[in-house]
């Protein structure tokens, strides 16, 4: 063995010069670009608000025939930069072609997410023998997972209102996701807008929820006019001042994003056509591909602490910054005010109840793979004979089931193929054998997962619509005074007005949980106005980080259930030491902070809570990379390893999205079709 | 408000042009050392294993007179570089000094962690008025818990023998934390040597545990002579063939440690003298403070991706990748084959025990802090009145009791002043009012806290210190025969076998257990020779990563428990998205990769499990920095906010360390004793 064992390390001389040559240019232009703020009262003239640049290293270690193929797996076209995704949509509505080779194949899909059930759809539809082996004993979907009345809890109802449910997992799909949205329209799921953006009744985009911070409240769209006092209150230098976080950022963004796109006149961002676009991600992954977000903000965008603090606050970077920039970076282009996104009436289950449907005569249900063994010629020890043989099975999956009445089964499933859709943080406990390839096991290992967590209350109004006309007479119904009590901040604090509102129905909120809201009160109990929106969330530096109303009210009830806490990484952790029903007061409480002490009354006393990181069936939120391993690590993910191909969000660069979990599907069914 | 309200940004001229120029000429130097590698069979000549120093970039953003404080408080020394320790040590044996002002206090301390505690006791014994607030209602001592008949747990015996116990939390304490260890002579504790390297019978250390990594399993004492099997698993360039981790890892560590000690002719490192100390561990913290492991190991060190593999994965680095530089740094200074360890006759939790004895009447058990108001003129807004005094209690603290019968009581405590050590972790989730600094304010959001897991195995006999011939003797106790049948991989693999030794008390091994176990099991049924080893402990890449075996027998059995699997960070979080039962399966398999299959005979299906990050008292293993974090928020971590005084080893520069806490927990007594 020499050094060419480090088979990644072989530059292609003509491709680095190109990339290296072409980024220092772009980059060295774009210094000298102004941000696009807009002028305020207060601000004599709009302010230049690019930083100053620290000089661009030169270094970078990762091959760039590497970064190409990050860069292709991203736009996910072939290597000749044809895009995928017309063939995948083709495949999604008439089935995967005919096979090269005569036979139906016997094929093991472990995972019953929408990757999984994706590639057992089309390789059923395709007529292969397909058996789908899932931990979760009530239902498919992995991270798509829905609260509902008859939904995974059975006959167990999640909220007060059996009509109401909540999303635990995926919420909003985005309209530029292709292969998912497809999906949604060919299995004929409903859809309908999730407003990410608050709106007014006529469903025009007002942005009034609020941005509470440091102890200041202020509304989305009277920062966007005049950010000053919020950005004041993290003590930014005075360049920052009037201009608002989303602008510092895209102002230092904007330059990485110049690679691969230009900016219009109207500031939307236009792609460049696809064999420039790939070399230009290419560029960005070789340059910033080892670097995190809280590196690129230092460095790159120069930012002081506090100016990182305020972006981090407002753009929900600081619990990523020291995760790969790559990750944030891409996210960054998608979440924005401008991207329309999507949800499904019903809940986003309805997605894999419509797969479900398609393959429930294959899915096995309650079968948590514990051991995988294939047949690989070239890794099988020489005192090793049990498996040497050419035909029959070349895949042994050896399942436990739980069951429900304790006793615990043991099952092994054969296959000649197999998919595996497990996240990798559960893989690294499944014993595979023979040792799989040196990339693979360090990307079993390595490849780091991150926390969300979710915290949904239930409300019998929604009152984050009213008006204070509406507050007023909905106070006023719980007793005479109220109203002016709590703009007062003389209200009880003592948690006797927990669901006090008539509509509450009785019975929900014990006496526990009035001393632990108690207990939990916020002591400076000032009033906002009334939100009044429909949809859209507030953002809080308190742990409850984010808030979403709901878009749409569930026909036939009044209330509804907020999200009351949406966090990643850091953020979540908090939440996650926390036992499950000690999350419900601080929730509460943190909504308090943002939208005042009255919404008490409207609370019914049921919540639910998701931790992903605590979950043993997902094992984490989603692969949110490392600095590094999208070149390092993004080859060895997806190949296969003899008889066994691997899909999942995980291996696509789109990790936590549904798209990129179709698009795996649709990969490692064409893989196991074709091989 | 102008940029002056950035406070930390005015660098001292005088300070930065000595620090910068200093370092450089070091690094300089330093690039032309060669390391100690040993000559090992199979190597003409000892081969230079410094790697291609990158060129190291000039940039700096932290201020030094704070890299000057970080690096003081790094080495407990005052503002003229003056040792603290002497007089800590001087006020745990003879009390606090004589009080400034006349009058006795009364204190307020949350939290009976050994900071807590500390700091309790000191006070009582001065006069004060004391009370500690405990969210536990069943122990004190924070991350210092250990499983023990009669501890914690009341009457239930967390192993099938009453007489073994094992630690939970903290389990080594280093003979070099001078606080720690004079408190726990002073309190009579007694300790005896924990070793880290395994002995022989008469002690001497001989390193014969095992390295399992990538199919290979070797003792460590022949890695340390010839590494190059393992080192080739890894893939990486020849010039590390036959150099050990720790000495590859070490040859881009010195020059840095060049900066504050020298090494002498016996490779060891001699710290320099005070005021060179401080100011060189000050250039560190300026050129790496904002650095990740990754980047130092990347861009300083040159490795490439297969050599962080090995070093990450041997020297345990791996997981901590994207964590603080300087972190990883300092434990890997401090935990290394030359220290001396302690560990505690009877458990770690016999500190604590010996501290509650000295304050159980003023310790307070299942008060839960959820809310603390305090009193500061500065920062009451003008329309609150409720506390505008400037006599009485200054402090008012809420808490809830969960109490045994499910009834919340709530109770609020007040004091004149108050020492706050719970983890930032979960001061996030308590009230604070008014609100504090902004710099607290950040550093309680935004420290990063770390996940470390343990899984705790317990075994009738300890077969790790076996010979051969005592396995053949027990094995064949079991039945004719079987000692051969495990050598040969013939032993069933279905989980009959698990606790077959006569010595395995009957009734604990469920035939759930055996179904998990034999779906878990582990194909490749190769059987290492014994380990006969006493105490140190195994590694491997499997997902266990650091097995520990016991230092001393527990008198009177011939049992052991076995810390099965020791794991951080994101090696943590892989266990940590399992449910509590589920882990004992997978633990025992993983051991069974490094030991054999044969250990199963001695397992008693008695096994303890504790995931720091999941404690909803703890919140996290320990405040693990994230880069840049050092400089930015220890200053603001440590600062009192009015009445309020903060300790808990974060607020040391030795998190996770008991030292830490202690520390800690004597400069607040005497804050607030002199305040």
């Amino acid at each position: 063995m020499d050094e060419s064992c480090t088979a990644d390390s072989h530059p292609t001389d003509r491709h680095e010069s190109i990339l290296r040559r072409q980024f220092t240019t772009v980059v060295a232009t774009a210094a000298t670009v102004t941000a696009l703020a807009p002028a305020t009262a207060g601000t004599a003239a709009a302010t230049p608000v690019l930083p100053r640049q620290a000089p661009a290293p030169t270094r970078s270690t990762a091959d760039p025939s590497v970064c190409l193929a990050v860069a292709r797996a991203l736009l996910v076209v072939d290597d000749d930069d044809r895009p995928l995704v017309p063939g995948y949509r083709q495949i999604l509505d008439s089935g995967l072609p005919r096979p090269r080779t005569g036979g139906a194949k016997k094929i093991l899909v472990v995972g019953a997410g929408p990757a999984g059930l994706v590639a057992a759809w089309l390789l059923k539809r395709a007529g292969h023998q397909v058996t789908v082996l899932e931990a979760n004993g009530n239902r498919v979907g992995g991270r798509i997972k829905t609260f509902r009345t008859g939904g995974h809890e059975g006959a167990a109802q999640p909220f007060t209102d059996p009509r109401q449910y909540a999303e635990a997992g995926a919420m909003r799909i985005p309209g530029s996701h292709p292969l998912v949205m497809s999906l949604i329209d060919r299995l004929g799921v409903k859809r309908r807008r999730f407003h990410l953006v608050d709106v007014d009744g006529a469903g025009k985009p007002v942005n009034h929820a609020w941005i509470h911070v440091n102890g200041v409240r202020m509304r989305r769209s009277d920062y966007a006019k005049a950010p000053r006092r919020i950005n004041q209150s993290f003590g930014v230098p005075r360049k920052y001042w009037d201009t608002p976080s989303s602008a510092i950022l895209r102002a230092v963004l904007d330059p990485v994003r110049d690679e691969f796109s230009t900016a219009g006149p109207d500031g939307r961002r236009v792609d460049k056509p696809m064999p420039e676009r790939v070399r230009g991600w290419a560029r960005v992954i070789q340059r910033y591909g080892d670097w995190s977000m809280y590196r690129f903000l230092t460095e790159q965008a120069g930012f002081d602490e506090r100016t990182i603090d305020l972006v981090g606050t407002l753009e929900n970077l600081t619990s990523r910054l020291p995760l790969s920039f790559l990750h944030s970076f891409v996210s960054q282009s998608l979440i924005s005010p401008d991207t329309e996104f999507w949800e499904l009436v019903g809940g986003t289950a309805t997605l894999p109840d419509a797969l479900l449907r398609e393959v429930h005569d294959v899915v096995r249900l309650d079968r948590r793979a514990t051991h995988i063994e294939y047949w690989a010629p070239d890794r099988h020890g020489s005192d090793d004979t049990s498996h040497v043989r050419a035909a029959g099975p070349h895949v042994w999956i050896d399942t436990v089931s739980e069951g429900r009445d304790g006793t615990v089964v043991r099952e092994q499933f054969t296959g000649d193929l197999a998919i595996v859709t497990v996240p990798f943080s559960g893989l690294r406990q499944v014993q595979i054998s023979p040792l799989m390839s040196y990339g693979k096991r360090r990307a079993v290992t390595e490849l780091h997962y991150d926390s969300a967590t979710k915290v949904l209350l239930e409300f019998s109004r929604r009152w984050w619509e009213f008006t204070e006309a509406d507050w007023k007479r909905e106070l006023e119904a719980v007793r005479p005074g109220l109203y002016e009590d709590y703009r007062k901040g003389r209200a009880p604090a003592d948690g006797s007005l927990l669901g006090a509102h008539p509509s509450v129905p009785s019975g929900h909120i014990s006496a526990a949980q009035r001393a632990h809201h108690a207990a939990n009160r916020w002591a400076t109990r000032d009033q906002p106005e009334a939100a009044h929106v429909i949809g859209g969330g507030s953002l809080s530096d308190n742990s409850n980080r984010f808030m979403f109303h709901p878009s749409h009210p569930v026909p036939g009830s009044e209330g509804g259930v907020l999200l009351a806490s949406y966090s990643w990484a850091d953020d979540a952790s908090r939440w996650d030491s926390l036992d499950e029903e000690a999350r419900y007061p601080h929730a509460l409480r943190g909504l308090q902070q943002v939208y005042g002490q009255r919404v008490e009354v409207f609370y019914t006393g049921a919540g639910r809570t998701q931790s992903w990181l605590r979950d043993p069936y997902a094992y984490g939120e989603a692969s949110v990379l490392l600095p590094g391993q999208h070149t390092e690590l993004l080859a060895a993910i997806r190949a296969p390893e003899g008889p066994l191909h691997f899909a999942g969000d995980h291996t696509s660069v789109k990790p936590s999205w549904i798209e990129g979990a179709v698009e795996s599907g649709i990969r490692a069914a064409l893989e196991v079709h074709l091989a």
